[in-house]
């Protein structure tokens, strides 16, 4: 039998207030969804707010996302949803407007209803992202940025580099097109900025971003040739399970400085809560 | 600060294990669901099993049951849906197949997975209802018994009670050909039990049970003219919210013994978590 007090309950990963019919509801929807984090944030956070407030996982195929979504948001008490890998492109077009963020990527990752009923969806992966460095201590601007993988994820990653004014920014995906299709939105965005494509080398690179999901299983190659990467380069991952994949542990072997796809998530959560129009309720100790 | 064992929170209710993305997830769907207990009585179960599972309340309007019902089960990480007011009966045509209570009340409250994807739907109203009594001294065998309300709880109750041999079973709805079609269902399946309907008055009756929603809201009637309650009656309820309705207080308040709602929900839960297949966890203490 363990004693343990109540300021140390408060930040449980995972644990929300004790549920009741009142509860209101959020849910992230991802395939696969065991490695979301969301869970494990969310509702520490939702507890540390004292809010009865519960994020569940749903997993939740790509032919089923508009099925789940239509029946989820006919649900009066849900009152968000989070989006992660591979429906942050697909949902886009479920939500009825667009924040700045999302209309500018093309994809998002958090939705909410508005007082009239419609839906409007936001992307907070780009801001996550550069808070998540900021906070360790890393700055995009001047930087030459190498960005691998040009899915949802990549496109926001992207852009809030783009935003950083970085030295140059260099996009890779193994579709050419998606890579092409990416790089003339963020030039169209930003029209004086260094955007190539092409090339997946890490050679002269000074940040090299994974925003594939290569690192999540075992077996998987890694993003980039690791041999290639010079040990001044910052190597950063956005795979969020295992915590040090296979690319930032062999870019530290190498001497390079890593940063791990849970800085990312975690610099979201707050700014998500807010999206969802919580605020702080009454303390609620259990 | 308060410090607090472990123990204590096995039991709290509401609480489930620390939410991640492996959780499993279950809902239970009512309109309205503020006043549910399932909430608080299955996350507590859950956390006792040491199961990382976790049951929210779902508003969901009649309208809407059927599209939030296929995307619920469009997740795949959603085993079962408890099904509360006014859900019991529509959703019979939406599972698959009916276990034998379910079959003779044409109404469920439970739904889970087959192994080859389809639904069964099960109702455990009725041995909630009976095993609630029991547990609490009181038998249905050779007593009068009086139900207000022919509709799911109703339907429930009736053939709980007619299985236990009661002297009379009289059935009351304000609408008459529901009351009808319930007595004659009930005859069908009991042909010796004298079963009537037509009459509201509790003079006479042992046991009076009210299966309508009257008493969940302040200035609702009661569901019977107290007055004419005998003091060896005993009143029941199924409103879970209040734990005790004015119906419950007034009888209490003739010298009447009463029985809340929230017996028969508590004796269903472990009935219900068995059903949903769930076992017993690895203990994880949190």
């Amino acid at each position: 039998m363990v004693s343990r007090n109540q300021e140390s309950l408060d930040v449980l990963p995972g644990l929300p207030l004790p549920l009741t019919g009142e509860t209101r509801v959020f849910a992230i929807l991802g395939d696969p969804i065991a490695q979301a984090g969301s869970p494990a944030l969310f509702n520490a956070e939702f507890r540390r707010r004292g809010l009865r407030c519960v994020l569940v996982p749903m997993h939740v195929r790509p032919r089923d996302l508009e099925c789940v979504f239509r029946g989820l948001w006919a649900v009066s008490n849900l009152d968000g949803v989070v989006l992660t890998v591979p429906h942050k492109l697909n949902a886009v077009r479920l939500v009825d407007e667009l924040g700045p963020a999302a209309h500018r990527m093309g994809a998002i990752n958090a939705v909410r209803r508005l007082p009239d009923g419609r839906l409007t969806g936001e992307n907070f992966d780009g801001a996550g992202f550069i808070d998540g460095l900021r906070a360790r201590g890393h700055e995009m601007a001047n930087q030459r940025v190498l960005v691998i993988g040009c899915g949802g994820a990549g496109s926001a990653v992207a852009f809030a580099v783009a935003e950083e004014n970085p030295r140059a920014l260099q996009l890779y995906d193994v579709d050419d097109n998606r890579a092409e299709d990416l790089a003339s939105r963020v030039k169209a965005w930003r029209p004086t900025l260094d955007v190539s494509t092409g090339r997946r080398d890490p050679f002269g690179m000074d940040v090299v971003v994974n925003c594939t999901s290569l690192g999540m299983t075992a077996d998987d190659e890694l993003p980039v040739d690791v041999h290639r990467l010079q040990a001044s380069a910052l190597a950063v991952d956005i795979v969020l399970k295992p915590e040090i994949t296979p690319f930032l542990f062999e870019a530290g072997a190498l001497g390079c400085a890593t940063h791990s796809g849970s800085y990312m998530l975690a610099s979201q959560v707050d700014a998500i809560c807010n999206f969802f129009g919580l605020g702080v309720g009454t303390p609620a100790k259990v």
